[in-house]
């Protein structure tokens, strides 16, 4: 599984570089209805970062099918979500592909393409059951395995759980999905989660945001049963936040992505501190805050920004109610992990 | 001068990183008086890369002079020039602020702070006269050097020489002035031209467009004299249009910058080669398009993105003429820098 190549309590990576290399389902049918339906003549593709490099394949396939006058365009932008969809490219074309994630928000531009997985995930689920308490559990997954949640729901009752299953938000569109900023679907009466999926980015959210709760994770993309362990990561949270103690000056960052923007949080901290300045950015970057000499950062944007890659930062980056720990508005014992509710 | 920090024909940072500490006018009476004139209430700064992080400073002093509701937006965005202005940040404030560059292309919604530079031209000017023939001298600079140009104009006169001098075209905003992808300002009747500013990024960029010219480069910023040479240069963009030969498949770059975009040129390379797919992107970094697995590409953005940063790719990219020559539509020898006109 290569846990070694990352340390406790560093998140990069994980979930991010799956091990199988799947067969994914393009959905070419829906998406040539869909420019016929719409009479599209520029169509653009987005595709997240891993699956990039399959662009070119899938524009060879569409443009085999497709009329000749047609034009297919790639987004080069770096995707990390259905919160980030590239808006240019969107205004710009009849039909905008978004692949990989479900929709945060419909709109009759966007066609959506999960891409749901063809792993089989009954084996692990067996397999995590020797990590489960005989009571009652609930039971979160990504877009990507939706296909079989139902059938996920049925095998853990026909094993002899109760299962409890909620939709979460509006900025989900699931019941039982998880994202990375977002574990409303876990808000449920039971103190096991079991997480179903590849990679331990989304349990480790989850792990934070419901501390009091067990989180199991069967992950049958790379076929291995763990317990979420939030300890490094947190010792991590609490170490920024007191290395922000003496900060003087602030960046409060704004986030220009379509779905991961909080003017409201941003505007709040600027009225409240003279010594606060706000950025605007997409991508938040360490090579993009070496420019700022302000003492510390508060993200208001993605806040796996702030917590997966916080360490690359040269200045502590704190989420907005770290922010508030900083300052001395909250106490310490206070920190709890950033989620992201609403769309856009 | 630093000449060992780059080999010859390797252009990065040649002329971004200057040595000399200078102190800009931000016109912040100016500034004011448009937010005041202008009812402003957000008001976004853009600065270019070297002094964003003056931002924050800038900043401070405005908001000691402003009405206390008055907000104040950093870019931070990267930012290389006026054809790169931050469209968000100016679609969102009732005033945008661009420093560093002149205007390409005037707007209501913008003001463009220049900062002109403090740095007397006329020493290094004198030192240059021992490079220069006693015949007509062609004159260019750049935007930051603006305010003394009709002062070299009579000082080269009154040294003897015939000065020749034009605007260029309309991406340019004052006579004699050149950008890293336009030299039209060059396109006069002299076999010799006096560069002066700091840096090489220009002056390689203008011996390149007009490799018939001596182009003289006297620098105030890190004072010295010095011939424009762009053989090694030259060895570059003729290796990777050989190394393109080969190529099967083609990322074609449309580049989502408001002032860099050549959809046209991208389009017609797209109508004539089938194993040709259109990327679109505002930022064109080696990151991003390793994600594509193409064997080339062509970029229709910024030339100085293809031709100074071409090393850092993995694949050959090249300047669509280059393409051209690559795929046999042109001859090699006719291979010319890649110019950039109009605005947008």
């Amino acid at each position: 599984m290569g846990e070694s190549e990352t340390t406790p309590g560093d998140l990069r990576r994980s979930g991010m570089a799956l091990q199988h290399d799947r067969e994914w389902d393009y959905e070419l049918d829906r998406i040539l209805t869909a420019i016929d339906d719409r009479d599209a003549h520029r169509v653009g593709l987005q595709f997240p970062e891993g699956l990039k490099r399959r662009g070119p394949a899938v524009v060879d396939d569409l443009r085999a099918r497709a009329a000749d006058d047609v034009r297919f365009l790639l987004s080069g932008q770096p995707c990390y979500g259905a919160c980030d969809l590239d808006t240019f490219l969107m205004q710009r074309t009849d039909l905008f592909v978004h692949f990989g994630h479900s929709p945060m928000k419909q709109s009759d531009k966007i066609l959506y393409v999960p891409l749901f997985s063809n792993v089989d995930p009954f084996p692990i689920m067996d397999a995590a059951r020797a990590e489960l308490a005989e009571e009652p559990v609930g039971l979160v997954t990504t877009a990507q395995h939706m296909n079989h949640f139902e059938a996920m729901v049925e095998w853990l009752e026909a094993a002899g759980y109760p299962v409890e299953t909620r939709r979460g938000d509006e900025r989900l569109t699931y019941e039982g999905q998880v994202l990375g900023c977002n574990y409303a679907s876990a808000d449920i009466d039971a103190e096991q989660v079991l997480y179903v999926g590849g990679g331990k980015f989304h349990p480790l959210g989850l792990a934070m945001e419901h501390p009091d709760k067990t989180v199991v994770i069967a992950d049958p993309v790379n076929n291995v049963v763990t317990i979420a362990d939030t300890e490094q990561f947190m010792k991590q949270r609490y170490g920024a936040v007191h290395r922000a103690m003496d900060a003087q000056t602030w960046g409060v960052i704004f986030c220009t992505k379509i779905g991961q923007g909080r003017m409201e949080e941003a505007e709040e901290i600027l009225a409240t501190n003279a010594d606060a300045y706000m950025i605007t950015m997409d991508e938040v970057t360490p090579d993009r805050l070496i420019n700022f000499d302000v003492d510390a950062f508060v993200n208001t944007g993605c806040p796996r920004i702030t917590t997966d890659d916080g360490p690359r930062f040269k200045k502590p980056m704190l989420t907005p109610q770290e922010y508030r720990i900083a300052i001395g508005e909250e106490p310490l014992d206070a920190l709890r992990f950033d989620t992201f509710h609403g769309t856009w």
